[in-house]
């Protein structure tokens, strides 16, 4: 790793470099795009881009953690309501509604960097298996909050509920995005909720 | 598109290049992938190249075409199957099996190809959707048989049921990948299950 930024100004250059290094890459792809396109676009000089980052798969390394935090980031509020019945079908709603502004279009980003380069290097492959972490622990964390406020049976096994439900959401994305069709995930998270929905105590109307 | 061969030995050639591309692309990835680097590996010159395939997207194109054929031909013998519970069950097994085989690498080809092509070239997206959708199609057909031979309760919905079967297997897969783990796939897929087995007619042990 490059050297880690020891001032306010240092921190803000590096957040620059990565910043633009995760638009290039969405752009050209990882495999695609150069120091050079970065440097210009951040703008940095090569001597700044040396400085923070050994070369560019240390770069790309610091665009898999960002491209986590934005992602999981992004859901934080919803992760938050997860612990209801209700809180879930708001958070599956919510991306519904985002794939459907962006008309199908650009799957999970970090999915999209793992095909990129989940084969070409291991280290950037752990940082994108540890954001599917972050995202399983926060499902497992909303249903077992249900579990403990009586909404879901004692005894569910949400770890594999939380498996199963990050599982669908990925696939939805991926036939979301190959098909331009946010129905796709609709229907991909309304078998996971369905799934859920068994474990419910007292399931209105039924 | 180039030409189509109208021979054996044309057919013949451009199978080769396609192989060829095939295997350049799943090494340098679909960007960084060169006619020249393709050329060398069939072996075929470069007038051969441009006699079947007007440019390198159009090769691609070709390459989305036998990806396609390749992940669905692999599963036909299961998909013949797929018409009883005990043949679901054992394509399920068959996909996991792969995986463990694989140490839960590559993810799915179809997929890999969607993520570095699918917001770069709409033609290639639309091949990998009908991948897809074929795949989609002989889950459901599967599911339909099921419900003709008694299996499954009449009026399932088996389109929604297929969907969402091929949205866990994808997900499934990328979440192998990230984690070099088989198993993912299988909670995957055995979420997928336990949602069609709440279809079954008197399903044993309950």
């Amino acid at each position: 790793m490059g050297a880690p930024p020891t001032t306010d100004r240092g921190r803000l250059t590096r957040q620059r470099i990565v910043a633009a290094a995760t638009e290039v890459v969405a752009e050209k792809g990882a495999l695609g795009a150069s120091l050079d396109e970065v440097g210009a676009r951040a703008p940095a000089s090569r001597s700044q881009l040396y400085h923070y980052f050994d070369d560019k798969s240390d770069l790309l390394l610091a665009v898999a953690e960002a491209t986590n935090d934005t992602v999981l980031g992004g859901q934080q509020d919803l992760f938050a309501g997860l612990g209801t019945w209700d809180g879930l079908i708001r958070w599956a709603d919510a991306l519904v509604a985002l794939q459907q502004e962006r008309g199908g279009r650009g799957g999970c980003p970090i999915a999209n960097l793992l095909g990129q380069l989940g084969e070409r290097d291991d280290d950037i492959r752990a940082v994108l298996a540890s954001g599917f972490d972050r995202w399983e622990a926060s499902i497992r964390a909303g249903l077992s909050a249900m579990v403990e406020g009586g909404e879901l049976r004692p005894g569910t096994d949400v770890a594999w509920l939380a498996a199963n439900t990050l599982a669908s959401l990925q696939g939805g994305l991926v036939l979301s995005q190959a098909r331009r069709d946010p129905q796709a995930l609709r229907r991909a998270l309304d078998g996971a909720i369905a799934l859920i929905a068994g474990y419910r105590v007292d399931p209105p109307g039924r």
